[in-house]
């Protein structure tokens, strides 16, 4: 994007896809049963309440709605910026955990496993005729997670992975997408994959692929407790599962500031507009009002706030995920039956894929 | 490779691999069922003689020695240098009544087509993030095949072909590839993605994948009719599924020299030469005598010889090809049936990745 394309510091291309997003929600509101979710994670540990609130919460909301919904768990995806992943299979149990703890409902939802569906991962070879080197590298995503690799050199998993993701999308023909704004050039290079495979083979009056849209969730600006980005190897973020002790813990030791006055003003005062956010997300209030009524009696007591709110929020999250963790024969059973669907979803995709291409022997 | 490493224009490396081939050979003879083997092609036309007596006739040998061997239909490799790959069915169907044809046995060879066996496409996952994108550059035929490609910008399918190659041989755990001088880095990237995988997720004592060996094949020099190297687009190979009289008129239009004393001399007069070398292969004889028995009666007189001797060298494969060619559901069940077994081998083998990757669920 060149500066004359931006508006703000937002280029035309986000306020476009929140000017849509809003008329998304419109019609998910009137007509869920029109659209079909595509959504999921890398299995690297447990999940915390940074992807609960950024991303977790949406697909519960968008799940009760009535909007059918695959949910990935990209466990190759893992493999693009860690040179070996060990305990891939204990993470993806956690995740799936996570996952029903939170109130994903396995009927309504599938959970699957991306190693697990041979013919989804096959889509990856023709989507890979259909992108040229140049707009693999040129990739925004991949620029980033180049420089962010742990890895001393760039894999071809991860030159290769914003093809793999239209994979993963397109194989149950999905037409939403949730997705943060860093992630919309991806969901792009997908539209145009989905286009180019249906001018390419298509016979025009029923196109193989739907041009997915995405879905902008506003996601809430949620600091660790050391004031940098939530992550897990940093141990700054509550995890779903974590006991009520070692949330309070974590949160007594939260970073804050000076200023004994409690204000949510995330530019000026980041920590503290962070924890204030947290309480207010966990109370279903507004973060000013949170802060209101904390005023002067500081720090302190703004962590107790945030400590009781979080802890209350997640008990019944955390006590589900106890249950479950506690029948893990189920929580396989769940993966399995997902995986089972989604090979069936994945065949008959793979199935328009071959005819279309002439290729179905 | 530096010029201090090569001997003669060829280079160390391939001199170690004629030296490994010879001794190859040997254990071949004395020991078939311990060699199985992966080749195969793109499905892009008729076969013709460059193509028989250049690696056909190769396979056909094997098998009668008893290798056990997986015969490839690269289908989507069709898809690095071409835009759009019409009538793949056909050129498909084509490919295996040229096998059958020319001996191939499907009771001994396993026949199948690369898009029909989805958990052979998926390693290339895992396989790409063995790989980096430094690596995948520096591939000399991927560099050649980018500098002859049609399409105006190099595809993520090309880039990522000799990894994709890589999941084509060791999907089988061919430990025998049949190549041409030309394919040793590729068979190299093959070798190099087997150790790192056994290295990373094996557990030593039982390594997933063996490190294939190149069987180098010399391929003899035939060039075209028209003194360029043999192609299909160029029209200027006879094809095996010619008839005697196509044969006789594309061979009596073939480009000789001045000379009228018959010679087998490939350096000097290479066009000569070739259709010398053509009767000569049909034949079995050596091309210098059937050089010499030809003599001073010209080109008119070579050119008769070839014809005659091409014709009745390829007079029982044409026979065959006609045969199977009126059965064509026979042709299919035999592709069908391949991939079959195709299937069953990849399944296997992806659930050993599966578990030495700790992903199995």
């Amino acid at each position: 994007m060149t500066t004359a394309e931006t508006t703000g510091g937002t280029t035309a291309g986000v306020l476009a896809a929140r000017q849509r997003s809003a008329e998304l929600e419109e019609l998910i509101r009137k007509d869920p049963g029109r659209f079909r979710v595509l959504t999921g994670d890398r299995p690297t540990g447990r999940l915390h309440l940074g992807h609960y609130f950024g991303t977790l919460h949406n697909r519960v909301r968008l799940q009760e709605l009535g909007v059918e919904t695959f949910l990935i768990i990209a466990d190759y995806q893992v493999l693009t910026d860690r040179d070996v992943a060990e305990r891939l299979d204990e993470y993806v149990e956690d995740l799936v955990l996570d996952y029903l703890a939170a109130g994903i409902d396995p009927e309504r939802t599938t959970i699957f496993a991306h190693s697990a569906v041979p013919a989804l991962n096959q889509l990856l070879l023709p989507f890979l005729s259909l992108v040229s080197v140049a707009e693999l590298g040129r990739n925004p995503t991949v620029k980033d997670e180049i420089a962010q690799s742990r890895q001393s050199a760039v894999s071809g998993l991860m030159f290769t992975y914003p093809a793999h993701q239209a994979a993963d999308i397109l194989f149950c023909k999905a037409n939403l997408v949730p997705v943060g704004q860093d992630q919309l050039p991806h969901l792009e290079l997908t539209r145009t994959i989905a286009r180019r495979f249906n001018d390419r083979y298509g016979n025009g009056a029923a196109p193989v692929f739907p041009e997915p849209d995405a879905l902008l969730s506003a996601a809430p600006l949620l600091l660790g407790t050391d004031g940098a980005k939530m992550s897990k190897s940093r141990g700054n973020a509550v995890s779903l599962a974590a006991t009520a002790d070692e949330t309070a813990r974590l949160i007594r030791g939260a970073k804050t500031d000076p200023e004994r006055h409690i204000t949510y003003d995330p530019a000026a005062r980041p920590e503290v507009s962070s924890l204030v956010l947290l309480a207010a997300l966990c109370l279903g209030r507004d973060p000013r009002d949170v802060a209101a009524d904390i005023g002067d009696k500081g720090a302190a007591a703004l962590k107790a706030t945030v400590t009781e709110a979080v802890n209350e929020h997640l008990a019944p999250i955390r006590d589900r995920r106890a249950r479950y963790a506690q029948d893990l024969g189920y929580v396989r059973r769940i993966l399995r039956d997902g995986n089972e669907i989604a090979n069936e979803v994945a065949q008959a995709t793979l199935d328009d894929v071959r005819a279309a291409m002439k290729t179905l022997y």
